[in-house]
């Protein structure tokens, strides 16, 4: 038998939209089991926890048959909680949830340490511990996907702010009269340089009559073109695909800039779906962050892509337990 | 003879594109005296540096004379420094200082321990120590005059970054293709929200030939007309001049609520020259936060003015040299 800390485990849970990912880390961080089912997002609050709790039920057995110590569970959800009561008070993909105590529902059933996290939190957690953040005491990390998430480790911890709110680099003001966006503002990152922001480009040139043929050959329905979509269209040289691109990484620039700015790290780490479209957006960033920043601080800049992928969230979700015992 | 404690003091010098001040101040916080001459700024770098030395000798004299123990002396120089290593790399006032290693040359003559900080940040400081900052682990302090500096007090400590140059929030691009700034960047807030910004309105209106008439009566060369002078016609209610302050207004609370969306800091102090119009643009500021940020965040957030005047900086100077003993 090992030492008792190499049988520590914890369970880290990343609760997405539309999948629930589970995994089980030690405390080394090697992920020894993962499993993915449906997250039953559009279900009943009640149906969801059900869900939940019989992941972590069979987990945690399987854990313990194995002689492993289950230190407790870590939980990753999108959007706008409360870490510290344990309270997610509104995510956008689980509409059932307002002002949800999750953490008192699991706790009661669960007799086990729990932690509740941000989704970009816990994928900047992950990273930190294992990915591209590794050994950085100060870095930044957005993930572009549907929206823009973020998460800032400032001296070795994830900056939460006074309410926990903290990192919504989405609706950081790159345009101040700009598109509208979901949040009430006007103009934020992430109606330029996200899934949502890629759609808006679409409608917009449905409007003007503007869709090129050859998209027409890869969905009818145009409007339901996704970055995937997209993405192949500006592998295949499609210059209308490939401007869309360059503004994203354009904006995006601009939305970077202030964040350096503002915080002065050299270390960003860019996650999400979006990051399959690297190579198409990532040159007009750096040179729209080079407009915007002073050159000293331009040439510092490292931005680097993230390396968990989609087990990021699970790999923080656990360090986010781990951290409570540390 | 009280006790030793109540005998430290530390000089804070605050150096100005026009005035550099120096204030003796006690470990509580006492100002015990202050004195202010020419900064001599478009000198050559040796007669600052002499005028300085002079200034700081003299003090130290005093302060020995009446018994005080010396602690040493805190500086704050506007522009881009490196603290640590002492040097103020550039300094939009100070032209003859490039690299310039501010520390060692005082250090070699002194023999007193010494602290450099950037002008914002000792301002910064000082609200935090006996100002509007004073028990707030986190908050904003944004400085409005000829640029917008800012500091920014994170769970106790000034914020600085990996190399010192965090708080540029004068550079948060607020309009991605906006106004040509000083920084080589575009759309930044300091183009919108600062003496500068309203400089360039004031061309604007020049060039579109729309200057009101009664500002000629103030001043005929109607291009040097100040921020004070604009503040006065918008006493007297004219229309352009409120509207003027109505934009700056706007800009600055698409700013602020970027920085909140980042920081998630319900504090926030202004301060600087333009605190004089804070009749003239405080409403639209709130408004415009009101329309960037969940309502929630906003609800909280509290704008408050900063207390100190034009003491901030000689006191925050002197207490980034007091951080030094704690």
């Amino acid at each position: 038998m090992k030492s008792s800390l190499t049988r520590d485990i914890a369970l880290g849970l990343d609760l997405g939209g539309t999948l629930l990912k589970c995994g089980v880390v030690t405390r080394s961080g090697k992920l020894l089991r993962t499993r993915t089912q449906p997250s039953l997002s559009s279900e009943s609050s009640a149906v969801i926890l059900k869900n939940l709790l019989h992941l972590i039920e069979e987990e945690t057995l399987w854990a313990r048959q194995k002689g492993y110590r289950v230190l407790g569970v870590g939980l990753g959800v999108p959007g706008i909680l409360s870490m510290q009561k344990g309270i997610v008070h509104r995510s956008p993909h689980f509409p059932s949830w307002i002002d949800y105590p999750i953490r008192t529902h699991l706790e009661k059933k669960l007799k086990l340490p729990f932690a509740l996290e941000n989704d970009a939190k816990i994928a900047t957690l992950g990273e930190g511990w294992l990915g591209a953040g590794r050994s950085r005491k100060n870095y930044l990390m957005l993930t572009l996907g549907t929206g823009v998430g973020g998460g800032m480790m400032l001296d070795g911890k994830i900056w939460k702010g006074d309410s926990g709110f903290a990192g919504e680099v989405g609706h950081v003001v790159i345009e101040k009269a700009g598109r509208p966006c979901n949040c009430g503002g006007k103009g934020c990152l992430e109606m330029y340089a996200s899934g949502t922001a890629i759609a808006y480009d679409i409608r917009d040139l449905i409007q003007r009559r503007r869709i090129p043929s050859a998209w027409r050959k890869i969905r009818k329905d145009v409007e339901n073109l996704t970055p995937r979509d997209l993405s192949d269209l500006a592998q295949a040289k499609d210059v209308t695909a490939l401007k869309i691109f360059e503004s994203f990484g354009k904006a995006l620039g601009a939305g970077l800039a202030s964040l350096v700015n503002i915080l002065d790290t050299e270390w960003i780490i860019l996650g999400g779906g979006l990051l399959g479209a690297w190579d198409f957006f990532i040159s007009s960033t750096h040179s729209s962050i080079k407009n915007h920043l002073y050159p000293t601080t331009a040439k510092k800049l490292k931005i680097k892509k993230a390396l968990l992928g989609n087990k990021a969230g699970m790999i923080g979700a656990a360090r986010a337990l781990m951290l409570k015992f540390s």
